[in-house]
């Protein structure tokens, strides 16, 4: 008789993302002549093409794949060294991260949770309140949690508040964590990190011997130059942290699938008799074990974000995105909501109306105004009164629903 | 302070494939003048062109991704309709397999691997011997196994012996176990397992509540019509059995990456309250939160494989490989070696010589012969005297082999 696994009958019925395709989905059945107004801003999903740079690169590897002289079949599960090198010598230059600490992948969605495969049981685990689903979802389904209580917490995990107080970036905890979660620019509040608190953050890890899981898949979006992009750009972190990053948002990549993580060689573990051990070893080998490597032209395609052309076509995206957001960020402002984020991320976070609950909110805005956002309580009870909106979308999509903003929220 | 998974420090020192690299390279380094003359045989990689109709499903591909209003995102993280309901209607005509019983992947050794998340702690796993390492690499990393032997076999787990007197099929055990490892065709083998076979394992898993993964990534290479291409062609398979599958040896796939798994809603294992629950609402759950879908272009390149012109170019790679199989097999026999496989599978193999270890064989034909095999003892204790011999390769290469075997090994 195979036993399952428990843990995954403790999580909540739906991720967020399906629950809200199934309530989009409904609605537009019952209202058939409104379907085809529907403009999506929920789900963090870029709309714009595929850079001409990486599209040429992926179209070269295809062709080349046809050849018997330059076919190739298996790559190193770590990724082809022309990626690990371009990623080291582009997004990391001058932080002395070398080709070898850079581990490709097909996204960061899995890295973040696979990474918990090779940490042990028991460790104290630190997450933001309202956070990505995924950092939760996948501690659970590990066994790292207990059963989660009405608002959806669950027990085991230490939640740490983000609210307009903090600025969305939470205090240092008087309790000692094993492991934290910090995602800046912020999914889902668009917040940004400055310097100071990031040190703050590392000199907690360094003290505490805690890991960082630094989620940096929307610093291609920092603006102010102060901001950091790397978590790396913080003394000691090299000896405290992970960072993980994705080509989905720069580079538009979501459908394409390419991410990576990085992990110097300085940042260790404990095992159970006490020894040292390097993450960058563990990681390696579960890669070995359990990936055979992201697609080969998809790596070609990801190379090529950092091409010269690349790169300007990125910025382009990145350019186009943000207007975006500051079209959204004022729309929202003018008919007298408060607004966070949006100025070094993609998202706009939006208090709503006292006494609107989130999903309300969702609710009233799918069904008056046709325009599908994210719930801020869907990222967890501390984002209960807000909701998300994703400034991913055609400038035509974006213009339209500050239009509706403005006649169905003034 | 972060405590690591304990388990991974249970594993031997190199996956068996990073080893061979260590030994291949080393060889040539030593002798850069014989470095050219190296022939391959020993990673089960192919060698020949993706096929044409993929090679354009994928531009195409590629191409919509290049025009906002083709342009895709985000997709299903169970997989694109289209591709899933190809295979259903292709792979798995006439075994009533639905297209919603389908789970595309990046490939099957993240199958593989992944699937024990699902899975509770304390179920008794079985695998063959000599088996394909990735089993039993990821229940060590799990944590379902103990400490290994001297002889590599981990505590806790069962290993069915394979050998010649039972054709390289294991007898079904006395014993009860609640998950089992089946691969047919077989890697490292080559062996096939009979309708008679397949049937009492079975019978077995339906009177012993115990579930069959089943690996069919070689399934392309069965000539004979008598043999089962998928474990859904034996009565109550759907019952007990997960079937995993592989664009990688049929079509070429190594380095571009799509797999899938076989999940029918009838398949349950059970809860630690005794409540019966379908794998498949577990494996989706675990898709939708840990995986992103793989990416567009090759699910593309995948559907492909399934049109008329791609089921012609997919067959005259199988008759190429399995030619090359057929000149292995008599060129072994000729000199004297005992062989097995090779006339339903891609590997062809070899008994060594009396007295001669798998390794001694493998550094006499690195030294000797210049041709890189893969040592039967690398894929388990019961694989010690034995060699493989993949016929992934070209005609040119694999002629030259078999020279070389006739000149050295004679």
């Amino acid at each position: 008789m195979a036993s399952i696994n428990d843990n995954f009958l403790k999580l909540k019925a739906g991720y967020l993302f399906p629950e809200i395709g199934r309530r989009v989905a409904a609605y537009a059945e019952a209202n058939p002549d409104k379907a085809s107004q529907l403009i999506r801003c929920g789900i963090g999903d870029v709309t714009e093409p595929l850079p001409l740079a990486v599209r040429e690169a992926m179209h070269k590897a295809v062709d080349e794949l046809g050849c018997r002289d330059t076919f190739r079949g298996y790559g190193p599960e770590q990724g082809y060294d022309f990626l690990r090198k371009a990623v080291a010598d582009n997004a990391y230059a001058g932080l002395d991260i070398s080709a070898d600490d850079i581990f490709v992948s097909d996204g960061s969605k899995c890295d973040t949770g696979n990474i918990l495969d090779i940490f042990g049981k028991g460790n104290t685990i630190a997450i933001t309140d309202p956070v990505y689903p995924v950092y939760v979802d996948t501690n659970v389904m590990i066994g790292n949690t207990g059963e989660a209580d009405e608002s959806g917490r669950y027990e085991g995990l230490v939640y740490l508040e983000c609210n307009a107080e903090n600025n969305f970036v939470p205090a240092i905890p008087e309790e000692k964590v094993d492991i934290v979660y910090l995602c800046y620019p912020n999914n889902p509040t668009g917040a940004s990190a400055t310097r100071e608190q990031l040190q703050a953050w590392v000199d907690y890890a360094l003290k505490n011997d805690t890991i960082i899981l630094y989620d940096a898949a929307y610093e291609a979006f920092i603006q102010d130059p102060d901001v950091p992009k790397s978590i790396y750009e913080i003394e000691g972190a090299k000896n405290c942290a992970l960072e993980f990053r994705s080509f989905s948002k720069n580079g538009g990549f979501t459908g394409v699938r390419c991410g990576y993580i990085v992990i110097p060689e300085t940042v260790t573990g404990t095992s159970s008799t006490g020894e040292k051990v390097a993450i960058k070893k563990l990681w390696s080998r579960r890669t070995s074990t359990k990936f055979n490597g992201a697609s080969y032209p998809v790596q070609r395609g990801a190379e090529a974000v950092y091409s010269e052309e690349g790169k300007k076509q990125v910025q382009e995206l990145i350019t186009h995105y943000m207007g975006n957001a500051k079209l959204l960020r004022e729309a929202c402002t003018e008919i007298g909501l408060k607004v966070f984020g949006g100025e070094n991320a993609p998202y706009v976070w939006v208090a709503c109306p006292e006494g609107v609950t989130s999903w309300d909110m969702f609710d009233k805005m799918l069904e008056e105004a046709n325009v599908v956002i994210t719930p801020g309580s869907g990222f967890g009870a501390a984002g209960e009164g807000y909701f998300r909106i994703s400034a991913f979308n055609s400038r035509a999509n974006v213009e339209e629903v500050c239009r509706r903003l403005k006649t169905h929220l003034a």
